[in-house]
């Protein structure tokens, strides 16, 4: 079984070449005992070597320690562990406390900022923060008001700090950074204020700004190479972005980036993707001939140099959103996926728009693209042939499109809602079953968009939802297992609420994700059968990790109902229709579970 | 053994005699399967007689469920089991959650008042409530803002309502009623704002006031009857309280009520302590010759009639108080303790002072009263001579003497601190060792008063303190077992922090009990030896409890550090020095846990 494993690990996890990326990122994060990254590695696989914990013993687990955060709203990502420290981070004020797993968890330091709470309700969906990155004897922690920090981590002391964004123009912090080489990346939340989006890259020595790669502008912003950029394997040509918007709209356009980035070594590629055009009311958007426009690279996937920030490739899932389809959901990179008989280098990419893509990371290359929910109703498929004046772009379903139906017409039954098929919520890789374990949303939703005028810093929103199950349905959420090369769900869990928790399959054989009730479930990662469950004291939208102690396995999870999925009760929102209708039918949660954020940490007697 | 433990408990509750109390009341706590009142039942015993987690097998224990009450401050007192619902009470804002045993803890109602904030900052020591009472199918809730509420227990419908204090003098409501027939019995908190204290009967069916004794003023408001209630034996005559007060001083004099009431039914008596007379300053409450001067019944136990609230006797425990030796801990009922060869129905009370007394019941005379931490050192002892001019009262020693020694002077290494050896956290007594279990502070004080002038509303303390560990030791509680007939410390297990979590005693041997630093710890009733420990999320100030359902023995605590050992994480006070000192040497605290209220509940795998 262990060599079977090895085996497997070793195929997978080649990519990890020390000498191109930052070598103590990789010492840690190749520790399977460590936590290192915040979605376990630069490939954001979520999977762990770790195998004490198994299908056969997992039901045994029991808590075997708690703690408290002392804030309320949604916790969204997970802690560090590096060696014998743990390393916990908080929604808004984003207290940073370091606990000493030698010492029963004793809290060594603790680091709370000081931030004016005038950035609270800048923060579209919850006050949340998705964790810390860790190198080299630093923390980095990006708070709400977009002041990336640098902590020593011995001593919580801050050795810099660099403010990344402007709180006035609705720019605010909720991702976890990454540090690739020399430099810490770090995006920006924001798009339901109309901010223009950026990718930025800070020496990890002082914090000086490397590069920055806007999601949308004039090729100088956007770190585009008008010839060397590729898009479906051509070049993109010179203003690829600003001859797809009417007029300056771009300066104002979204394509945030508040999701996770991944990382090639080999390739020294860095991935990510962007968010949805401002605003959600289509028809502001339309083109000088009244019709539909791209708005690149808003919904898109980029690929950047590491060093430079210039973009290698792009691709747009989602050309002229109608529907809040934000691309910022991770891409995870995996070696020799078997498409068709070949063997490719991917990342795959399940998009708020319903498909999960699995695509060539070299060359950008989009190899499979379908629904990862059958409900999936706003489009007819994307095109995938390289002759087709289509290619790359889904076919939408006139009904449902809320550009043509028009402002103030209330589209109904679109599905997804605008939260997508899958948001933030990471999903997991086994390379013992070479499927992807998903977190999905499995909700449909009326949407009508209005007029609405930009203010710096004031909501640019322009549509009202309404959420709710698909017809003939009534739950919120699935848990599936994604075969990617074929673009087929193997098997299909359903939960009554949208799974919004990070997804962790390890070398046990489990897969382990957290729902909105607040239960850590753990299932087979064969067939999906429930092995374990247990109900934390709050509803978890935090991602499952793993760490070993002491010769001793542990798996954790924040618990803190909140988040978009949660905002009802974050917010003290009562109705579904509140909030624009973000509440939705997850007002229903308030059965369920109250606020609270911990984290939970279980292992065997 | 079981049968041994049914002879031990028909000793001991035979007290309980349905025809004299409340029918549904004794119903419900004879049933050990519920954990029907707050401190189990009517004697305060803090005993089930449970006994499926036992010595053996209690380290097996693991979590079985947990809920975040969704607030961050001290979470004190304890849920309430009926039938298969847990009601769960929280601080400040004083939700109650209604939890359903039977479908996975779902949320069937909650109930979240509104209350102005500006009574927080009036609450001395945390926004704390100390639970709920139940009773013919209502729970009674008693708010921060001194609003009593019963509820629907079906529906967490309000019923009625009644206000019992008034905010703007400085009157909060933290303490459990109790249901004593057909009446409610509420208390007041406020003796740091001048409050004249009270305890209140409402009727239960529609929440008209029957009766309201004063803690201190004229005898019609007290509702003492000149010849018929006695002190040590002899009645206490006409105006036996203001006669001790200097001049109108009893007017904003103190004697705060916001203890546990316990209850005989078969003498129709309540019993419950009086709190410190106002100010801390024991200058300003000097007698017209400028000597020392009762302050009558600040500091006392009085014992109540049921339905007339006519004071059938009052001791009081700390005369002219120098020290906030406030005498509001819980009496508890025990009958046939032997003391010295003779059987008493006594109760047994642990106080502020530092002296734990065994007093018959029926007389109101104390039978043993002796230190229960040895490093007390303000007084020689209790004198319990009849035909002593001082019976009754404690030898103060001058040295200690914050009136003898003056305003304006810093009166050094006083034992116990202003929050006295054990605070409001009750003890637990088990009848199957007769013992007592006993969670206590050990904490020195340097106490200097200051002249202060009263504003309704306004803090009226007039001291400041420093609080720390007695000299040569470095621990600030013991957990200790006192043999109340002979008063004696039987074991004492040293706690690195005060130990401000009721205890629980059950049939299986074991006496559980939580700690600041938020261990849940169960210890052999023998001989302390601990057997079990469990970190929690949060530091604990609540009172264990224990229920069954479908058979199965549970075992309960809330966690959320706060409290006034917790003040300074609770209030966001930093230095030992900050509110007045009260912070003191549980500054440290902050190295072991954070805010955050949940319930963990535990049971055998």
């Amino acid at each position: 079984m262990r060599s079977k494993i090895a085996v497997a690990l070793c195929a997978t996890m080649a990519m990890a070449a020390p000498a191109l990326a930052n070598d103590d990122v990789i010492k840690n994060t190749s520790d399977p005992n460590n936590w290192a990254a915040t979605s376990g590695d630069y490939g954001l696989q979520r999977f762990s070597k770790l195998d004490q914990i198994n299908r056969e013993n997992v039901k045994d687990l029991k808590v075997a320690w708690t703690f408290s955060t002392g804030v309320l709203r949604g916790h969204e990502g997970s802690p560090l562990v590096v060696g014998n420290r743990l390393y916990l981070h908080t929604p808004f004020p984003n207290i940073v406390y370091a606990l000493d797993l030698d010492n029963e968890q004793k809290i060594l330091w603790k680091y709370e900022p000081k931030q004016d709470p005038s950035v609270i309700p800048i923060m579209c969906c919850d006050t949340v923060n998705r964790g810390l990155a860790y190198a080299e004897g630093k923390l980095f922690l990006y708070r709400a008001d977009t002041t990336l920090v640098a902590l020593d981590a011995k001593t919580g002391a801050e050795v810099w700090k660099t403010v990344n964004g402007d709180v006035k123009r609705g720019e605010t912090g909720t991702s976890a950074p990454v540090v690739v080489k020399d430099k810490v990346l770090v995006g920006i939340s924001g798009a339901e204020f109309g901010v223009q989006g950026y990718l930025t890259a800070y020496s990890i020595a002082d914090g000086k700004k490397v590069w920055r790669g806007y999601s949308v502008g004039p090729d100088d912003q956007i770190l585009f190479d008008p010839a060397k950029t590729t898009s479906l394997g051509k070049p993109v040509g010179k203003d690829s972005s600003i001859k797809t918007w009417n007029g300056d709209q771009w300066k104002i356009g979204g394509g945030s980036t508040w999701g996770w980035y991944s990382f090639d070594p080999k390739l020294n590629l860095v991935y990510y993707g962007t968010g949805n055009p401002s605003t959600w009311n289509p028809a502001q958007r339309a083109g000088p001939d009244g019709k539909q426009i791209d708005q690149k690279w808003s919904l898109s996937i980029i690929a950047r140099d590491a060093d430079t920030g210039v973009a290698a490739w792009a691709y747009q899932l989602t050309p002229f959103d109608e529907w809040d389809y934000d691309g910022i959901n991770e891409s995870i990179l995996v070696d020799g996926i078997d498409v068709k008989g070949e063997k490719h280098d991917v990342l795959v990419h399940f998009d708020r728009n319903g498909f999960a893509y699995t695509i060539d990371r070299k060359s950008g290359i989009p190899l499979v693209a379908e629904k990862y929910d059958p409900a999936v109703n706003w489009s007819t498929g994307v095109d995938l042939d390289p002759k087709s004046p289509t290619y790359g772009r889904p076919a939408v379903v006139a009904k449902y499109s809320t550009f043509l139906n028009g402002a103030d017409v209330n589209t109904k039954g679109i599905v997804p809602a605008a939260l997508g098929t899958k948001d933030q919520q990471p999903a997991a890789y086994s390379p013992l079953t070479g499927l992807f374990y998903v977190p999905t949303n499995h909700v449909a939703m009326d949407y009508e968009p209005f007029k609405v005028s930009y203010t710096p810093g004031q909501p640019y929103v322009g549509a009202t939802l309404s959420m709710f199950p698909p017809e003939g349905d009534n739950n919120l959420g699935n848990f599936i297992a994604w075969d990617a090369g074929k673009g087929k769900i193997v098997w299909s869990n359903k939960e009554p609420f949208s799974v919004w928790s990070g997804a962790l399959a390890t070398a046990g054989g489990v897969v382990f994700y957290g729902t909105l009730e607040g239960y850590l479930k753990a299932v087979d990662q064969k067939d999906g059968k429930e092995l374990f469950k247990f109900k934390t004291p709050s509803g978890i939208i935090g991602n499952v990790f793993t760490y070993t102690h002491k010769d001793k396995q542990y798996v954790g999870v924040y618990s803190g109902i909140g988040g978009w999925a949660g905002i009802g009760l974050a917010a003290g929102l009562d109705k579904p229709t509140d909030g624009l209708g973000a509440v939705g039918g997850y007002a229903g949660l308030r059965d369920y579970t109250a606020l609270g954020g911990s984290l939970t940490v279980l292992s065997l007697p």
